[in-house]
């Protein structure tokens, strides 16, 4: 929370004040228009700055459906299915051969490769084109009175001060969320993993239609896709590495070492056009409600990359916020709210341990190299010729229904 | 290796020297008379030693087939089935509730409830039936020259001096083995776990039909069972426990508080009859060959307690080393025994996989407390509300298929 300038404030007064304008508060704003409720959202990133931020890639059956099911592509081509690509499973690899998990086949569902960049471009496309009450760039915000009568204010990229006055806010601002210090009574919970994952664009061709989860005698490493022409990879590191440390020729030796093998894969290289290092945490906080304040998705909780539970567990936050939120307004009574917290923690315990067992099983952690090695492999064999297990880890991957 | 005396031996002669008369050796000794091949069993424990020593109670499908399709029972009832009791499935309790996996309906097998030492009995009556040598209560056990001529030496319980040689020796002398020092080149993996088992026997009826496998904001608990009015139960304690500082009220005071709950489960109390504090660890020693000696069981491998896997992984090496071991001798080509490793192997870290998952899902780790526990929550309402999970787990507890 910024302390607010001086200036004199324009006064916006709004139902719901949504606070980050990431794909979990487009999505909130988005689905409480269709609903007939009027929202501002605030977020201090531009828009280019978020539309060029890499992350996540994969979405579950459920976070495609409420792109297609909520209007959010109105008379236009349904972007998420024309631009997407549907993945009927991954393949785990271990011990120097792949082994295909079919979902469709163990599931009858599919997940859909489509960069959390195209989602954010979606839904604010959508939102601009509903008229939605959109502020990126902004400065200075402050969330004030969520107890009584909850007030935003920020100062626009003009330099003019404003003042925005909600019945409820809902605190969508990400991983540095000021609005989950808000929370009073809070209580929070961490996890840190002891390694990160580097993470690279290529300019290659596809070496996998569908991702490639590899565990190797030398850590971590995923091939997974972006385009036709450029790919992202990624490969588990120390939290300390530096990127650029790294040339191509050492990235792509790295790679191939890991994805190394005996069943002819091969890994395609290319120029690299992009290079980070990405933090692992696991944190959640409870409870997701406080009087007139509601957090969603990354302000609430974060999950490490494997398995790509991030952006969704976001958007089904949302799914779930939107509908009990229309309820308690339109029943005045926000003590409903208080439903919010229980259904969506349900799914983020579930999504923790789905993202720790897929790290775990598949990384590698300094000092429990030997017996635990061995035995990563053992759950790796039990699973991949377990009908049950497969289907068990694909009904995670895919994403469980919402309650 | 124990240095063996002076005094001059007789000298028997087999095909096969078993060191170690418990389930797995007698089962080894079993298989092969039925085969045709004669064998000499030794072990320094006295029968009443091994008859009167607690050890697991849950037998596979698997494990109750080895006992009634090998003629261990001959003409007689079939012991295991007549006095054992079937196990459709467990309960997982957690949250103050219990889920019952109904295993025949999951995978359409059962366990069968049937302690350690009725299987030791069983197979001793079934060897001194069938002519078995048999050596209880011996000493000064020496086992030489594996990788030429073997020869397994010792001292009688009567004080004479024996030697037996033999074309091969199976080292099946438990989790203290001296046969797998033996072993030139081995490896060995350990895990340590930072709890243990407190394990009591108690006068009192059946809590529960099934095993209740139950998870606390205490630790863990274990309900078994043993008889209509003997039952067996388990507690995580600290490895440095000592049992003589619990007193009944004192150990009904702990189980009751980590069962308690709100479905109406009732914990019946009655006298403690035995108390010890049980060593939890994994350990596997490969190679299980080296050249006319082999290892089978606890001495080649431990497993926690935690899913019962121990003897059955112990009668799974049996099987297959009976087979590959028949298959040698009669080709007369040992190599023909590394075959074993391999596929006693494979089943051993799928088993320590499957121990280690069943004791992180349902105990107290020191230090992980928070985001753990309620991860470990969210894993178990994942398991019970997935068919595939349940089936998962009820694959794994009930047995796989032998290769």
């Amino acid at each position: 929370m910024t302390t607010p300038s001086s200036s004199p404030a324009a006064t916006h007064r709004t139902r719901v004040a949504v606070v980050g304008g990431g794909p979990a508060g487009l999505m909130a704003s988005h689905l409480l228009h269709r609903a007939g409720i009027d929202t501002v959202v605030v977020d201090h990133r531009t828009v280019h700055e978020i539309e060029t931020t890499h992350r996540a890639g994969i979405l579950e059956t459920d976070s495609v459906r409420l792109l297609t099911q909520t209007g959010v592509y109105g008379d236009g081509p349904q972007r998420v299915l024309t631009e997407g690509d549907r993945h009927g499973g991954i393949h785990l690899r271990f011990d120097g051969a792949s082994h295909h998990l079919d979902f469709e086949r163990l599931v009858g569902n599919s997940v859909w490769l489509y960069p959390q960049t195209e989602v954010f471009t979606d839904l604010h496309r959508a939102r601009t084109r509903d008229g939605g009450d959109l502020h990126y760039g902004v400065s200075e915000v402050g969330v004030h009175d969520v107890t009584g009568s909850p007030r935003v204010t920020f100062t626009a990229a003009d330099g003019s001060r404003h003042e925005v006055r909600a019945e409820v806010v809902v605190g969508a601002d990400g991983s540095r969320s000021v609005c989950r210090d808000l929370v009073a009574g809070h209580r929070r919970w961490f996890r840190e993993y002891p390694f990160a994952w580097f993470g690279i664009l290529c300019e290659a061709p596809k070496s996998s239609p569908e991702l490639v989860y590899n565990r190797s005698e030398t850590g971590f490493a995923l091939v997974s896709q972006r385009t036709e022409s450029v790919q992202r990879m990624y490969f588990q590191c120390d939290p300390a590495e530096n990127p650029d440390d790294w040339s191509d020729a050492r990235i792509w030796d790295e790679l191939q070492g890991r994805l190394a093998g005996r069943d002819g894969f091969e890994l395609i290289e290319g120029p690299v056009i992009s290079r980070s290092v990405l933090p692992f945490r696991s944190f959640v906080q409870t409870p997701m409600r406080h009087g007139r304040l509601v957090l969603a998705g990354d302000a609430a909780h974060t999950v490490p990359p494997t398995g790509a539970k991030g952006l969704n567990l976001a958007l089904a936050d949302v799914r779930v916020l939107a509908e009990v939120l229309v309820d308690a307004l339109a029943k005045d009574d926000l003590d409903l709210l208080d439903e919010y917290t229980d259904r969506a923690l349900a799914r983020v315990w579930k999504a923790q341990h789905f993202s720790y067992w897929m790290t775990t099983m598949l990384h590698r952690s300094p000092g429990t190299e030997g017996f635990d090695d061995l035995r990563q492999l053992g759950e790796l064999h039990s699973l991949v010729s377990s009908e049950a297990g497969s289907t068990y880890l694909a009904e995670g991957y895919t994403g469980w229904p919402t309650r």
